[in-house]
C-alpha cells in the first residue's frame, strides 16, 4: 500500500506535517516561525496548518519559505491548557487541536504535532486515531539527555497514564525499541526496566514479571534488555531507552527538570557572587552555552505518542521557534522511516501468538 | 521519665550516640575521623563504637577529642552491602550493625547511626525495634536541596517499602511533619502529597484518599497541607516536606542525584574546553566550591528511618569524615529535642479516636 511516507524518489510526494498553530504559551506566530525555520531547511516537507484562517495566513504570508508549502486548514476553537481532558473529548470538535489530529486520521498528513495540552492532545488521539491493534496503553516517550554519543536516551511512559501492568510495560519496551530505531537510529537498543534497585529480587510484583516477559521477547525484536536499571541510570551510556509506568516516569521527568532548574539557579547566583566569579562568567561564556545548548528542554523537546494509527507529538508548551523547528524535525525523521507502520508491525508480531509463548515461557520459568 | 534526652543543664548527662563503626565503603577510620570532628566541636556527646575491638581501639587512641567519650563495644561481623536483608535479620546478631540497633533498643544510646546496607539496616531495625504503635509502615526520610531559607526540605519514603497505602502517607505526613519540627525547628512545616499533576482529580485512587485524610488531619497536627505537587515542586520554596511511596520516592532521589552528577560532568568538560574557559574556572574556583559544598552529597547525608521505636540514621555507604561528622550533628540534634518520644506521641495521638474522625469524615466528603 503506496503512502505518503514512501519516497519513491527525490521528486516524489513530500512529507506532510499536520501542525496546530494554537495552544501554545507563545500562540501561532511562534509556531508558525517554527515551520518556517523547518520549511528554510528541508525542502522536502510541507505543513497543514490548523487555526483560524485569517490570523494564520497574515502569519504565513510573511514567511517567503512557507510560501506554496503551507495549507491552511481553518478551526475556529483553541484547547487551553487548564481544559479537563473529559471535556475537550466531548467538545473538542471545530478546535485547532482536533482538526491536526483529523489531518493524520484522513491519511492526508503522517505526523500530527501541536504545542497544546498534552492530557486533551492525548484524550483527542486515543479517541480520533483509536490505540493499534495489540496495544493497551498509549504511551508518551520523552528524550532525556545522557551520556550516549547520540546525546538522548528514550524514556516512556512519561505520563500518558497512571499505570501499567507487566503486559504494558512489554508493550512498551517494544515501542520505545521501535521509536529508538526509527527516530534515534539504533540497531539493537538497550532496554532497562526502572526499579528501586538492580537485583532481580527487588521491585513490585508487576516488575518482576514484566522483567522475565521483555527478556523473553528480546531475542526476537531486535533489541537487548539489560535488565532493571534506577533512576540514577537513567541518563547513562549502559541504556538506551527505560521503561516504566506513567505516574513514576512522569515524577522522574519533572524531578530531573526541577534538579537542573536549581543548579543553573545556584550556578548563575555563584557567578554573581564576587567580582572575580563575575570575568570568569565572561570568560567561561561560550563554553557555558555549548552546555546550557546541551540540556536545553527546548532541544529535549517533543514527547511523542506510542501505541496509536499514527503519530502525534506534543511540543513543550512554552516551545519557541527553535522548539517547534526540533519538534518538526523529529515528526519529518519519522515520518521518512515510515516509523508509524514500523510501530504497527512490532507490535502486531509481538502480540500474536509469539507474545504468548514469551508470556508462556517467563511464567514457566518464575515456576521452576 | 527521665531519659537521656533530658537536659536538665549544662552539666547534665551527655547525648550518647550508637555509632557502626563498620559496612561503609571507607571502613572504620571514615567513621572514626567523622565522630573524632564531631566530639571536637561538641562537649555534650558521647559515643558507643561497635565493631573489631582492637581495630577501634587503635584509631579511637590517636584521637585526642574521643579521650573518655568513646566506649568500644566488640562486634566481629560485619554486614555487607551485597548481602540481602532477609539473610541479614536471620544471621546477623554478632554484627557491629546489630550491636548498634541493640545500644538503643537497652536505652544506652538514642540513636543509632551506620554506613552500611540500607536494607539491611531498615530490616533489623525493624526487627528489633520495632514499629511505633499505630505505624503500619516506617518510613526513611532525606533531606533535599531546596531554595528554602534553611537549604534543605524533608522527602519521604524514600525507599524503606515498595508501597503505601492511604494511611501510610497520612502517617508519613504526621512523622515527617514531626521530622521537620525537630530536624529542621520549622514550628508549622507545609507538607506537599508528590503527584503527577496538582489539580484534585489527577492520579492514582489512594493519592485522593490520602489528600482527604492529610487535609482532615492538619488543622489538629500542627501542619499546613499545600495539596498536591509534582516533581519539579520538591526543591521548591512552597513545600516543606514532601510525602510519596517509597519506590516513587527511591526513583526520585535517585533521578535527581544522577541529574545533578550529569550536569556536573557537563560542567567540568565545559570548563575544560578553551584556554579561555580554563582561566575562567580558575575566577570563579570559589563560588564553584561554594556551589558545590552546596549541593553536596554528603552534606545531605543521613537519611533518617521513621515509625520505630528509637531513631536510626543511615549515613551514605561512601561517607568521609565530614559525611559521618553531618550524620552525628543531625543524630545530635534529635536526641536533644526528645524527637524519638514527640514523634511517638505524635502518631499515637493521631492514630486515636481523632484519625477515625478524620477518616470519617474525609469519606463522607467524598460521597457527596
Amino acid at each position: 500500500m503506496p503512502s505518503q511516507t514512501d519516497l519513491a524518489g527525490p521528486t516524489e510526494p513530500r512529507i506532510v506535517i499536520s501542525v496546530d498553530a494554537m495552544g501554545g504559551d507563545r500562540g501561532p506566530s511562534a509556531v508558525v516561525a517554527g515551520i518556517a525555520q523547518s520549511a528554510a531547511k528541508n525542502p522536502d516537507i510541507r505543513f497543514i496548518l490548523h487555526g483560524p484562517q485569517d490570523q494564520l495566513e497574515r502569519l504565513v504570508a510573511r514567511r517567503k519559505s512557507l510560501a506554496d508549502r503551507c495549507e491552511i486548514r481553518h478551526a475556529d476553537g483553541v484547547v487551553t491548557m487548564g481544559e479537563k481532558p473529559s471535556h475537550v473529548m466531548r467538545h473538542g470538535k471545530g478546535t485547532s487541536m482536533w482538526s491536526a489530529i483529523e489531518s493524520v486520521r484522513e491519511g492526508e498528513a503522517t505526523v500530527c504535532v501541536s504545542c497544546g495540552n498534552t492530557g486533551a492532545l492525548m484524550a483527542l488521539s486515543m479517541v480520533r486515531l483509536r490505540k493499534l491493534p495489540g496495544v493497551n496503553r498509549p504511551a508518551i516517550a520523552c528524550l532525556w539527555p545522557s551520556r550516549n554519543s547520540g546525546g538522548f536516551n528514550v524514556m516512556l511512559d512519561v505520563g500518558a497514564d497512571i499505570r501499567a501492568d507487566e503486559q504494558d510495560l512489554l508493550q512498551f519496551a517494544l515501542m520505545g525499541a521501535s521509536y529508538a530505531r526509527n527516530g534515534l537510529g539504533l540497531k539493537q537498543p538497550r532496554i532497562g526496566l526502572l526499579n528501586v534497585g538492580t537485583e532481580e529480587h527487588k521491585g513490585r510484583a508487576e516488575l518482576k514479571v514484566a522483567h522475565d516477559l521483555i527478556a523473553a521477547a528480546a531475542p526476537t525484536s531486535d533489541f537487548e534488555f539489560v535488565g532493571f536499571v534506577e533512576g540514577g541510570d537513567i541518563p547513562s551510556a549502559r541504556v538506551d531507552v527505560i521503561v516504566t509506568d506513567g505516574f513514576t516516569g512522569n515524577v522522574a521527568l519533572k524531578t530531573a527538570e526541577g534538579t537542573a532548574k536549581l543548579i543553573s539557579e545556584l550556578l548563575r547566583a555563584a557567578f554573581k557572587f564576587s567580582p572575580l566569579s563575575r570575568i570568569a562568567a565572561v570568560l567561561a561564556y561560550t563554553s557555558l552555552r555549548r552546555l546550557s545548548k546541551r540540556i536545553d528542554p527546548r532541544r529535549v523537546n517533543g514527547g511523542i505518542f506510542l501505541g496509536l494509527n499514527g503519530t502525534v507529538i506534543k511540543s513543550h508548551g512554552s516551545a519557541d521557534a527553535t522548539g517547534v523547528s526540533a519538534a518538526i524535525k523529529l515528526a519529518f525523521q519519522l515520518a521518512q522511516t515510515g516509523f508509524a507502520e514500523r510501530l504497527a508491525a512490532r507490535v502486531a508480531s509481538a502480540s500474536g501468538p509469539r507474545q504468548d509463548e514469551a508470556l508462556n515461557e517467563a511464567e514457566s520459568e518464575r515456576k521452576e
